[in-house]
């Protein structure tokens, strides 16, 4: 493609503002949508253009890329009131970032393909460190012409697109197994860390040694190290894995998840306890509390 | 140290195997020690000397290295009838690699050294595939006269020597910590892909896009490629995890460990159901038959 696109980021969390910034580093002119003046204010210093409204940034942008927090949010900024598609161009791509069911990935492609514009299945992983550097992992399912509209965002976010098939629905299929894994490993952290401490490990120690052992996992290496200092400042919070998990109880519906059905019992009970906005590690301190030991950053 | 120390390995299973051979690659002259003839004619090809008998092996030996099943089958060959202490000279390190209870490490710690000897508790981790290389990683803890002693024998098997403290316990209480995250991680791998294959995704693209995002784990890697390959060959068995989550659950006594009572009724409920011999990773059959799916390598 001789010229760049004009993309559009909608929802600028730290997933959305990793890739709105990734974007602006690759030369891209890029919209930023979102509610929080201090957001905007920041996006733009960064030589963004910030909207606090979804129709003025989607009117000119060739690729809109949704960041918003849930299923219900992405189909409000799409298709409410003031919405993105009744307000882009023809032949416009939406890529929806965002981890929902995947029975409701299909049906916003649908309705977006029917609208006459393109979409792309593209949840995202790879935490908020990688967004910032424009190294997260897609899982992408669309059309070829999609992904060739698409490809300079794209490459500008990620390091690995993965091309998961032509129809939407295989991107978030695998997000919801990675996001079981990944609650199930958050929970399994909070654990170890906490019978450690209990047993009288130093943590720190723990922390060290477990990663170079087959105990390692990428949330233990990531979310231990907020349990060994005690910062439980959200990066990604309790509340998103309560969704997250309950996505993927809900979709295996009788199929057996026992490991995804404990983990997702503790989020609740921690998020039931006040730590819903904390950072996710925070099950830890729910299973300090339990088993009646204090956790660096505990009172 | 001038001359090489003389070494014994008692149990030439996967990880005792890899030991042995990495001892003799280093130019140290070991003694090994299993029940399996087959086992020992293999040791002797290798260059090694082959005993049935634990007495004969450890008499000239300077470093004993434990690598049998649990801390009964310890227990028996360094204090039982023909056993290693008995029959070595004063002064002989023995190395407890074999995960066990913590206070049974300590235990069998303080009667070691009550005979004259040194020891080392020092549990390890890496997999079949790290042991046969030398390049397992051990959670040590003992004296510094027994590390000086044994330093040739463990950097022989190991590429990283992990020194937790002077007193032993504190590398079997790392090694528990590490068979809890292991153990968990094994189970959440099998319910990922199995509910993966459920919904209908191809495992070996579930395996390759996962192993690039948040939900990563070393189990997922390792024990995920023999759940799309279909092949329960042995390299860890449930029944192993069921031993290991159960020192686990038993050691927390009241402290809360809800991913481990689940993970450890899942390979209970595996073993119950004839699969205790087969590789850990066979729980994804388990789950997939209640789930009325069937996975690669199942009829």
């Amino acid at each position: 493609m001789s010229k760049l696109p004009t993309a559009a980021v909608i929802g600028l969390g730290s997933m959305g503002w990793g890739a709105a910034v990734s974007l602006l580093r690759a030369g891209i002119t890029t919209q930023g949508v979102d509610i929080r003046e201090d957001v905007l204010e920041a996006f733009a210093a960064k030589g963004g253009d910030s909207h606090a409204c979804v129709s003025d940034a989607c009117a000119g942008a060739d690729v809109v890329l949704i960041f918003v927090v849930n299923g219900e949010q992405a189909e409000d900024v799409l298709f409410g009131a003031g919405g993105a598609v009744a307000a882009a161009k023809q032949g416009t791509v939406f890529v929806t970032c965002v981890t929902m069911e995947p029975s409701r990935a299909v049906d916003l492609a649908q309705r977006i393909e029917a609208a006459g514009m393109l979409a792309i299945d593209g949840p995202v992983s790879g935490g908020s460190a990688k967004a910032l550097t424009g190294e997260m992992t897609i899982m992408a399912a669309g059309r070829a012409e999609a992904f060739d509209a698409a490809e300079a965002c794209l490459d500008a976010i990620a390091t690995k697109v993965y091309r998961l098939g032509d129809e939407a629905g295989k991107g978030s299929q695998v997000k919801m197994i990675n996001q079981l894994l990944a609650g199930v490993h958050i929970a399994a952290a909070a654990e170890a860390m906490t019978l450690g401490a209990k047993i009288g490990l130093d943590l720190g120690m723990l922390h060290e040694v477990i990663q170079e052992c087959a105990g390692n996992s990428w949330m233990f290496g990531n979310r231990g190290a907020h349990i060994v200092e005690g910062d439980y400042t959200p990066h990604s919070a309790v509340d998103i894995f309560v969704k997250d998990l309950g996505i993927v109880t809900g979709e295996a519906d009788t199929h057996p998840v026992p490991l995804s059905e404990t983990a997702l019992a503790l989020f609740k009970e921690a998020s039931a306890a006040g730590m819903g906005r904390e950072d996710d590690a925070a099950v830890a301190k729910l299973l300090a509390t339990k088993g009646g030991i204090t956790l660096p950053g505990m009172a």
